[in-house]
Formats: C-alpha cells, structure tokens, sequence
C-alpha cells in the first residue's frame, strides 16, 4: 500500500517507529506492535507500528525521527509500506517463554535484534522477565555473554596476560578500583578499567574517576593509555561494548530485576580482552547477595562461566554490612581515594580490600609477593604516581591535590540524640541519602560519616554531615531524614526489628550496578 | 524544576508519556520509565518520561496529546516538575515477578493502574510474563476476573436468570453464537451475548454478526434490545467491560501468551450479570486444546473458578478437527448462519453442536427438554423469527436474505490435483488463507469448502474457493497456495508428517480470542 509520510519531529528513542490509523492497520492486518517493511528509494527497513485512534487520518504514516533518518525521507512523500513477519528472534523468546532452553544461534539473534532496534519494548520486557522467572542456564548464559561481545566494540591490546576486576556491587563507597587499579598497573601487568556510571547507587566508579580526569576514552584513546601506563579507568558506557546490555538494564531497571547479571559483567570483562579476573562479591545484610552461601553459589557461577569464556575467573567474598571508608558520593569519594593514594589517610577497611584483591591477581598472573606485594606497592608511594601517570594519559591535572577537589558548599550536620555505640548503618539508606542531595549528577553532593559501627557516641556529637551543591536539594534531604532512620547508636541491639501490621508495604531496596 | 512546555502534536496510544532531555533527567535523577508528577493550574497527572538523547532541548518537556489534553497545557507554557515514585502496583509486580501469589488488593491495584495508564509497557509486559511463567491460582484468577469487572462499566438487567456462553476459540468457522442465542431467547430465557472481534483469527464473532445488524451497542442499548427480545449479539468492546483486558491483550498478542484467558472470559461474563454459563472448549489437534484430558483440566478450573465469582459454569468439550459448516469469514459466516437458521441448509455438525449447548443449558436454568427442545425450537422456525426480531432490535434489516449478503467480487477456485478421500483440513492455514484474502476487515472476503473430510474427491473436483473483495488481495493469496498446502487429499494417511532438519524455526500457531 501506498502511504503519504508525516513527519512527527520527534525521537522515538532508538527504535524504529511509526503510526498508523487503525483503520490503515486493518487493511494491513496488523496491530500494535506489527511490524512493516518500510522502502524508501534505495533502502529498506523494518519498523514497528503503534497504532493509533484518534490524530492520525487514513493514508498517512507517521514517521518518527529515526525512521525519517534512516531512510531520508520527507514530508508529504509517497513510499510503499507492507506487512512484513515479527522477527525471528521473537520466535526463539516465546521458546523461553515457554521454558525451553535457547542455543547460541537464537541468543544471538535475539541480543542482534535487540541492538539494531528490531524488538519492541513489549518483546524486550518479556524476554528479560523470562529470563528471570524461567532462569537460563550456564551455556545460556555463555551464549549471552558472547552474542553481547560480538554486537559490540572491543579492545585489542595484543598482551599475553590482560588483569581486571568488577564488584558485582551494593557496596556504598567502594573506591577500591581506584587504588587497585595502579597497584597493579605499577607491578607491570595490564589493567584496562573499564566502569560503569551509578544506576541506583550515589556514585559508579566511572563518576568518582571523572573528578579527577577525563573517562569518556574510545577504543583508540583507551589503547593509548594503556601501552604507556598499563592501566587506565574509563567508562564502559562510551566504548559501547557490549551495547545490549544498555538496553537490558533499561529493563531491569523498573522492574528490579537482574538475571543478567552475570553474562553482562563477564561480557564486559571478555569484550576488553581480560584473561585473568577477580570478581568482587560483598556480602551481608546490606548487599546484593545476603548470605556467604549464597555468594559461594554465584561465585561458582562466575567462575563456570569465566572457564567457557576462556577467562580465569575467582572470586573475592567481601564483608558489606557499612560503607567502606567514611566518605559517598563521586567528589568526596575521589578524595578519599586521592587521600588514601597519597597516605595521607590511612582507612584499614579500604587498604585491606584494596590489597587483597591485588593479592589475588597477583597470584593468578604468577606474580610473587601476593597481599604484601601490593602493600609495598602503596606504602612506597609507586601506587600514587602510577594513578597521576594516567590522570595524565587520560587528559586529567596529574598534580591534582585532595583540596583542589570542590565538595558542595551546603552542608548540614546530623547529630547523635543518645549516646551509646554505634550499631549499626544501612548501607541503601545513606545512598539514597546521598541521591537526594544530588549525587551522582552533582558531583560535589554526598555524605561523609565521621563514626562507623562499633564507635562510642556522645549525644550531640556529629554522626555525618550531607553536603549538596544546590540549597533546594538539602531541602529534599532534610525530609528524608525527617522519615528515615540511616543510622543506629544505643547501648544495646534492640531486639525489635520492625512491628508488622496488616499488609505492610514491602520496600525491598534493590542494586542495580554494572 | 520549572519547564517549559512543548506539545509534540503526537499521540502516544494511552499512555501519560513526556520526554525529557538527558540532563534534566539525571538532574531531577530519573531514567526512562522514570515516573514526573506535573501540575498545571488545578490539575495533578503522574506522567512516565522517555529520556532523549537528540532533540530534546534542556528546560523543555515535551509533552504527548493525552498529557496535553488532561492538564490543558498551551506551547511554551511553564510548568512545576517533580519526581514521583514509582507506582504501588509496581511494587506488587515486583513480587509477582519474584513468585508470590498476589492478594485481592495488590491485584486490584496492578489492574486500574494498568486501565489508567500508570504502567508503562515494560511493566505490563513483565506482568502478563511473569503470570504466564510464574503461573496464578484460582484465587488470584478470581481476583483478576474481579477487578477486571470493578474497573468496568456493567451491564444490570434486573433478572434472576441470566444465561451466557462462551467459546475459548479455535474453532474455525463457528456459527454457533449465532443459532444459540436466538433460541435460547425464543425460550423465554435472557441471553445478553457480547462477543470479540477477530484477534489472530480470520471472523470473531462479533465481526460475523456486523454483516447483518449493528454491534457496537452502550449498555443503555443492550438492556433496551435484551428487555424487549431476552437476547443480544453485540460487540463486548464498544461496552467497555473490562477494559483492562483490552490492553493486556495487547501484550499476548506479539509473545503469543495468553495467561490471563481465564480470568477476562469470566470477567466478561460477570460484567453483563451471567448467572449461568457455558464454556465451550474446542478440543483436537487444530485447536487451542489439543487433547481431551487437557480439555478436562481447563474445564475443571473453568468451574471452580465460576464458583469463586458466583457464575454457575459448566463446560463443553467440542469437536474442533475441521472448520464447522463450510464457510470462513464475515460474510460467509454470515449467510451460512442465516441459512441454517431459515433451514434452506441443514448443516449437521453445527446444528447438533447448538442444540447441545443449548440443551446444556436449558437443564442448568431449570427448562425441560433439553437437546430436543433447542432442535424443535430451530425446526420450527422459532429461532429464525426471534434472530429476526433481535436483528431488528439492534437496527439491521430484518427481513435480511441470504443473497442481500455480499460476498467478495475476486474469487479462487482451488481443484484437487488427484482423486481419493480428503483426510485432513489444517484449521490454521485455512484461517491464514482467509486472512490473506482480507478477512476480517473485508468482511465480503474469506473461503467456502466444497469438501470435508471423509468426502471422497475426484482429481479436478474443487476444493475450495477463495473470495476476495480486492484484487490485490487475491495476489497475496496465490502466494500463500504456492507456499502451504491447507487441505489434504489421499488414498490413504500419509505416514510421514514431516522430516526433521538441522535447527527447524518451530512455527507454532496461535489462537488468541476473547
């Protein structure tokens, strides 16, 4: 059929889009959600129809502005629009849908469709949704990971032994990538970082380093950095490796969920080259994975399907029930690790995390010298001006000193009403706590805390100030705490958790990091 | 935030959308699916934000027609934006998704914000795959059915008896709504039949029936035709009785999931005040049901989930093996129901398959006769007269002939290419064919058999003959002969069903009817 092209002057967000009348759709025989094949003078492309009742008259579609693009099309042209079959990728997840196993070929085929456009939301959802209610094995989930590299760029460093690491995260105020990172750099062995920017967190890795330097690096900048300084902490998001899973997390975002956790982050690990990897799981009441069984269970997973991806994967179980340091949020935390770089501060928390972890890869990589290899590494001050070196390489002040960093000028002080110990820190609470004061967009917003668990409290004496770069944004802060509870000081646990009465709400905090 | 307002002039299907530009999203610190609270001078709308990257300029929201219209909103206006949470009902889905039953309340809740357009297509999406994963009790159907009806309008004929039937679908060809309601009228028992439009099939009943009288009646409309005549054949959809259903099937349609079929039928049958009910389930291998056993299962839930609702339910299980009657499509339909009911034809299979139904529930509403009082209530004319009077009622033509009903100009004859016995008709294919041709849309279009099976065929002898009412349309179904065979004909079964290669895309069909 012959259609008159209106051009709708708006984005659709990367899908192909368009509308049609209802009546029009009959004639096709398609509804929402049916997919047209769209030609143009020398392309063609399949677009998914939303149809419409009301503004769109017979005889026109409506083009949205990735469709106009694509096919270079104009207002009141005359183009040739007909039915064309639902992809085959859908084909494959109504099968899960249905509880069967997907072999590599549909895995593929419906993480390619889902990169170039060709699902709709719909089709997405349903797909991730199945994932999680149906569950996908481990050859599932190799398939995942590959199909995810194979859609996206990667990085080619042509080294025998690439070392990386990834916190599967929920911990609040982990810097350790920053100090990990040119402590292994500095024993020679490459670390290409690649981070990501906080989903529900206060800040991802990727907003910390950015207070110091630049970390939007293509594949060319990144190579760069890396073959002068063996390591480097930029954000994945710019490399677009592995792209699906941007459009999954889209997803799993909502809906808070995540089944694919673990193809996203080994993906990841395999489209930069890595051989050898240690995954970071912190564990405890406050994180993603509750209990040391349970996190035992999803290191097997990880380590399974490091093997079937050819990377040599192992597993750091890390204590999670506070935040690691005192400070949240991406300009406080950066000065942090700046801090704890330099010795200036020394945080035993962070420093024995930091280290262990290198140990680690260390021993993997046949280094010799294990946890106190990297300690040396820090205690000497090599750590320090490995990290200026590749502030430097990626374009950062590598003379950058812990007061050039611009914390928010609001701050407002929360004091202790009881004296006793402190018992206890919710970890979800004092990142939300963080989000309301602006982090991570208002890089300066945060919380420092100046007592962790365990600490003697006086009444009156200042458990944490909130800092905020806009004086409204402390406003939404004091209401938060005017209704939450982040902290607990007394001289005993209090045995009573919570009172449940009838149907209470269940607001189960959820992680979403990558 | 104050923004400034930008009417994109474009409809988004329902749904309270607005877009925002990447920065102002992550300044008030959501993501797409994100949800805004927007106040215009006396009016509150939550709306869902689409985060664009491109054209989206900062400061601005652009804002769909179904937003516009709600708040009143005029281009460049300014307006106060905040950030809402996320719907309750999503919480609930969360849980679903985890595998929790749901409570009447948290049901209640997910079913008006998905009539009030609170929940994205994401959120819907993961609900109805979580249903069809996670599976929901009879409870929780009954819920659904429940809210579904809640959230709808009703219809309230002020009668003790109000007796309804329903076909789960399948069944291509069906007429029996058609012949059923005027005789159960004829017995002085009320019958308010709605029925649906053709989802995935080639004529819904509802579709059948626009061929003689208008369908699209208000509730005021139903009642005043049911008062005067004890029945009704009129389209569910222009009633609005539970809409809710409407949009949930527009998620099962492109994943080919139908988990909520139960709870929408009995929802339907509740909102028109169904006191008893059958269900009639299509069973065999071109149906929905493919084994007796299956069919029994479904039965069994039918029942009790009946009892849940106060609809005393009892079931039909039908032969479904091959189309009933031989005509497919609106028109055809129709003037093959018209036929039999004026007993110029005298159908076999479709007269016994009514008078069944009917003696079934003649004996739950308490009437004698059961089978034979259907049959003489036909043979009498009775039935005719009272289709008459109904049609009449509902502004058609009364005095309608078989030969006033038009039936598409372009006709296909397909011949038997050797003689024998037909041994099998493919319901789906034959349905397909129909489809090709423009059924339901071009209700003059669809397929009249010659032959069913066990006839015995000569070579040369027709088959079939494919109407048409556009030539073009004929065009697509020459294409489809080409490619599938719908009928077979044979001295004997052929063994060999099909050969199995490497990696074979399963195209199960699918049958979605309401």
């Amino acid at each position: 059929m012959k259609f008159k092209v209106k051009l709708l002057g708006v984005e659709s967000g990367g899908k192909p889009f368009v509308t049609l009348s209802k009546d029009d759709s009959e004639e096709l025989g398609i509804k929402s959600s049916g997919r047209v094949r769209i030609q143009s003078d020398s392309k063609i492309l399949t677009a998914i129809v939303n149809v419409l009742t009301k503004t769109v008259p017979k005889g026109i579609i409506g083009v949205y502005d990735e469709v106009k693009s694509y096919l270079n099309l104009k207002e009141g042209m005359i183009i040739e629009v007909d039915v064309a079959k639902f992809p085959t990728s859908l084909q494959y997840i109504k099968n899960k849908l249905k509880g069967r196993a997907l072999t590599d070929e549909e895995i593929f085929e419906i993480v390619k469709d889902t990169v170039e456009g060709n699902l709709s939301e719909i089709e997405i959802a349903s797909f991730v949704t199945a994932l999680n209610s149906v569950g996908l094995n481990l050859f599932e989930a190799a398939s995942l990971a590959t199909a995810m590299v194979e859609t996206g760029k990667r990085l080619q460093l042509n080294k025998k032994i690439v070392a990386d690491k990834h916190s599967i995260g929920g911990c609040v105020g982990d810097k350790t990538t920053m100090l990990l990172v040119p402590i292994i750099a500095s024993a020679g062995i490459t670390i290409p970082k690649t981070s990501s920017r906080a989903i529900t967190s206060a800040a991802g890795t990727a907003d910390k380093a950015e207070v110091l330097m630049p970390i939007d690096l293509d594949v060319e900048e990144i190579t760069s950095v890396v073959e002068k300084t063996n390591g480097c902490i930029a954000w994945g998001g710019a490399l677009k490796l592995a792209p699906a899973d941007d459009i999954f997390v889209q997803i799993e975002y909502p809906l808070a969920i995540d089944p694919l956790m673990l193809p996203s982050i080994m993906a990841k690990k395999k489209a930069v080259g890595s051989t050898h990897v240690v995954i970071d799981i912190p564990s405890g009441r406050g994180t993603k994975v509750k209990t040391i069984g349970d996190a035992n269970l999803l290191a097997k997973d990880f380590i399974e399907l490091g093997k079937k991806l050819g990377i040599e994967t192992r597993c750091a179980i890390t204590y999670g029930e506070q935040p690691i340091g005192y400070c949240i949020g991406p300009a406080l935390e950066a000065k942090e690790a700046l801090e704890v770089l330099m010795r200036v501060k020394r945080l035993p928390d962070l420093i024995d995390k930091v280290t262990d972890i290198a140990g680690i890869l260390f021993g993997m990589v046949g280094k010799r010298g294990g946890k106190q290899l990297a300690m040396d590494i820090w205690s000497s001050g090599k750590a320090e001006s490995k990290m200026r070196e590749i502030i430097m390489e990626q374009g950062g002040n590598h003379d950058v000193k812990p007061d050039d960093i611009e914390i928010g000028e609001f701050g407002l002080d929360v004091a202790a009403d009881k004296s006793g110990y402190l018992l206890w820190i919710d970890n979800y609470k004092i990142s939300d706590l963080a989000r309301a004061a602006g982090s991570p967009k208002d890089k300066g917003a945060g919380v420092k805390l100046f007592k962790k668990v365990g600490d003697s409290v006086k009444k009156g004496d200042r458990l944490f100030t909130v800092y905020a770069e806009k004086s409204r944004k402390l406003e939404r802060v004091r209401k938060f705490l005017e209704e939450e509870i982040v902290i607990g000081v007394g001289d005993r646990m209090e045995m009573l958790i919570e009172e449940v009465r009838e149907k209470p709400l269940t607001k189960r905090a959820f992680i979403l990091e990558r």
